[in-house]
């Protein structure tokens, strides 16, 4: 990490490193708003109930949705956004109290909230630069084996790591062995950069032991909330059942112009427009990165939104996200990223820094304010920090 | 009950009283379109992310519901549906796996199931011509205590029953003395086409102690998924932070249009189209009703959707639900209106009769197959029923 010295003292703007949502440019309003406006013309029964039947989702959207996925329409779920799908997988698969998830560590916060919500115990499994420890997940199932396996494969949040194949293919293989289903998150996996993805973890798996998570939000639009999951047609019922206990159906307007965008080749543009959008980001982004922050980068990511960072420091976190927000860097708190149990470890704080949403020079000034922090910050007590939702 | 005897032994045309859905002809879908294609001008941010601190709805939404119910913006919490903010408050209230709930008995089999989803104990209190049998619940007060009690207070689902301004008072004494949260379920209110609203329970309430549930879906559109409840600031915040973690937000464009609907007037013009449309069904319904079933109806509803029969038979039910469909009529399954541990009573079969999207000659018709299947239809194992959602 190189010395940093050079910092106005003046207030300087401040560098946003707490949201993971896409910036407005990433997203095709003009060509979403005429989506909407052909539905409008076409459509006179979305102001009305979905019609019996469709909590599972519109039919239309599930055919175009099986189509971009290779799989049948009749083993895909429709929710409003992945994180309820989520919420009802949770629902459905840990009816009993006190059942074990295993999680990657660190892992999205609010996928924690819901299993933890739903009366499970959440361990985390640590997450190597080529994903989760294997090993350690190894000498875990020998004493306890999960009801469920939560992980992000693809350009992970907060870590930006990918799991790789040799990992996949094992993980696949501890899962059929040991008997837990697998649930991966892919909400990032179409903003892949550079390089070819490695297979789904259900395309590994010959015995439906996966469910796939995806979403719309990051390759077309979040304000549709529209998410799926990819699992089997009596897992898709089942869920549908919780949700039309839960919400009836999802919105019928937000599903009829997801699926009017499939059909006019618009999810496929979008998701075109994002990467050449986001491509010389990411590239600035990581030459930056490894100026300032050397080997504290957990994996230089191929793709998604985030760097993650292991910053070995002896400071506080309260301590150093009160410093950085006095320099002008606001930063999601890196320990809601795990679970209670499991910590980053002394000596180390775990920092998720989005740069999707930031001028390259933007993001290379706010890394160079944090070597500052890291080098110079007194630690503090009655810290505060800025939190904040992905 | 009159005799009926000349029934045409050919297949009948299908009596449909299995779905509570308003008519598609009670929803303003032109102007509601209008409303839709002046926000997609309007607004270049409906297809991203709500803006941070949104989970408890579009402020302008709420401006706009708080104007209409004479509450302050800040007590109101929006989500995805009615159904949606039911499944919040449970998740709120009822913590503690066990705890109990009170309903009326019948009740909307949906609030059922969530309650018991969220772990709850609940219990039915008999329903009368004029709401809740008081002096039951006095007793079951006596020696317990619910989490909440859940009411439809206008023009009940299933039953079509009204609270009574008296016992409103009752409950809400009840509610104070013994410590216990009222939920009350709003959608039909708006829906009266006889007579003056009594005051709502929240009105008559000084401590806080009930819970407004209410929904466009009746008064709008369905399909714009909007339901809010009306609390204080605490508990608004507290639902905001519990959908944040379920869904993030509800959706933008819908908030965006129903607000927009409020504030050109479309709401008032809504609620005043649907009332005309739907009071001459009731008044031709009810006059059926009166001639073909005669006191085995619960009440006369001045408003809703539903007239609820208790008939005085000795079939099972299936049996008769399967002669009932012979007969070219389909009702919902009355017992799942009530929880497991109640039910109509021996020798009563309870029927929910929605007439809001029927044709009054067409009401009539399925009265008097009723009547005819009720009078000649033997008693049959192995029999089928219609069920179906609301």
């Amino acid at each position: 990490m190189p010395t940093q010295s050079s910092i106005s003292s003046a207030q300087p703007s401040v560098v946003q490193f707490a949201r993971g949502i896409p910036p407005l440019e990433a997203i095709a309003t003009t060509e979403l708003t005429a989506q909407a406006e052909a539905v409008l013309e076409e459509r006179n029964d979305i102001f009305q109930y979905a019609p019996l039947g469709r909590n599972q989702g519109d039919p239309n959207l599930r055919d175009q949705l099986g189509a971009f996925h290779g799989v049948a329409a009749e083993d895909i779920f429709v929710g409003n956004g992945s994180l309820q799908v989520l919420d009802l997988l949770a629902g459905y698969f840990l009816k009993n109290r006190r059942a074990l998830v295993y999680v990657e560590a660190p892992t999205y916060d609010r996928a924690i909230e819901i299993f933890e919500r739903h009366g499970a115990e959440v361990v985390g499994i640590p997450l190597e630069a080529d994903g989760l420890d294997i090993e350690c997940l190894q000498r875990r199932l020998a004493s306890d084996v999960p009801a469920l396996l939560y992980t992000i494969p693809d350009f992970q949040n907060p870590a930006g790591v990918t799991l790789s194949l040799e990992k996949r293919k094992a993980l696949v293989d501890l899962a059929a062995t040991h008997g837990f289903t697998i649930l991966e998150d892919i909400p990032y996996r179409e903003l892949r950069y550079h390089g070819t993805a490695p297979a789904l973890l259900r395309e590994l798996s010959d015995r439906g032991a996966v469910i796939t998570i995806a979403s719309l939000s990051k390759i077309l639009s979040p304000g549709l909330r529209i998410g799926y999951a990819i699992s089997n047609k009596n897992t898709s019922q089942a869920l549908a059942g919780l949700a039309e206990g839960t919400y009836l159906s999802p919105v019928p307007f937000c599903q009829a112009v997801a699926a009017r965008s499939f059909a006019t080749g618009l999810v496929d543009s979008s998701i075109k427009r994002v990467r050449e959008l986001l491509r010389p980001r990411h590239d600035q982004a990581m030459a930056a990165a490894q100026k300032w922050l050397g080997d504290n980068i957990l994996c230089i990511p191929n793709g998604g939104y985030y760097l993650g960072v292991r910053l070995r420091t002896d400071m506080m976190e309260a301590s150093f996200l009160k410093s950085a927000r006095a320099e002008g860097v606001v930063l999601t708190r890196g320990s809601g990223f795990y679970s209670k149990s499991q910590q980053p470890g002394q000596g180390t704080l775990f920092l998720r820094l989005p740069f999707q949403a930031l001028d390259p020079a933007e993001f290379a000034k706010g890394l160079e304010r944090l070597v500052k922090v890291a080098e110079t910050a007194e630690p503090q007590e009655n810290a505060v920090y800025a939190g904040g939702p992905a």
